[in-house]
């Protein structure tokens, strides 16, 4: 089972993934879109383009995207809310299912707490997936989301055997 | 020159065409779409299903979209944000040139007030556009940014020849 995950954003999209064998996970692969454009539009376009390329190069079977935080910033959250669009347009395209997770449930998952800060996030995505080398923080964002699905998959059908 | 304007929503889309001649304008279509689905990524992935089949039948040589209302309601702006997210990808997927206007540029400009009511629009549309018939408020408002970039346009030549 191959699992894509995603960090949505307009300027960097993280995104990454790993293979899951039973309790076993492995890094496949990991990187950053950057849209260029001056217009919105033109960034959302060049966004669907470059993930799109990505899912059609990695052929995943299921994706996962980071919850977007509301917060006081309406601007901020608009802006989020376009990029995190274009992150569940593109799978739902190749008809993947698609979990979401607030940023605190995949800090807890993967770190242990959930409000880890940035670099033990990294530092854990290492020690999990060893040779990962993430290409950012976006990107090791991206693959903690990943495992964060992995192990949500993993619950889920413990939860149909019981 | 065929214009395509739309008022973004993600369950319900208004949208609407008209033909610009010199300073004339027709009413060539208009339209609600209403992407089903519980899920958001589903409705998203309908939404742009929808929206590029108007496109592909319209055929229009530009679009306009309204610009989204960043309001204090953060979840309602991070929804707005994804519908408008498909609303300007689908144009630029087209090859097409955007126009983005704020809400009370568009009442401005079609009915001659910034603070216009719903109904005054839909009236102004109406006269405007003689047999439009809006299919609802939503393809009224699509109607009158359709109209407001056919004055913008006018403008921009104008200065252009000044």
């Amino acid at each position: 089972m191959r699992i894509l995950g995603i960090d949505p954003g307009l300027r960097t999209l993280g995104w990454g993934v790993i293979e899951v064998d039973g309790s076993r996970l492995r890094h496949v692969a990991n990187g950053l879109c950057k849209p260029g454009g001056t217009e919105l539009a033109e960034r959302l376009l060049n966004l669907h383009v470059l993930l799109t390329e990505v899912f059609r190069e990695m052929a995943p079977d299921e994706a996962a995207v980071e919850k977007t935080f509301v917060n006081r910033d309406g601007a901020g959250t608009l802006k989020l809310g376009q990029a995190r669009a274009i992150a569940l347009l593109v799978p739902a395209q190749f008809g993947l299912t698609i979990g979401e997770y607030a940023p605190n449930s995949v800090k807890k998952t993967v770190v242990g707490v959930g409000h880890a800060e940035k670099h033990q996030v990294e530092h854990m995505v290492n020690l999990q997936l060893p040779g990962a080398n993430p290409a950012g923080p976006d990107a090791a964002d991206a693959l903690a989301i990943a495992i964060c699905h992995a192990h949500h998959m993993g619950t889920r059908r413990m939860k149909v055997r019981a």
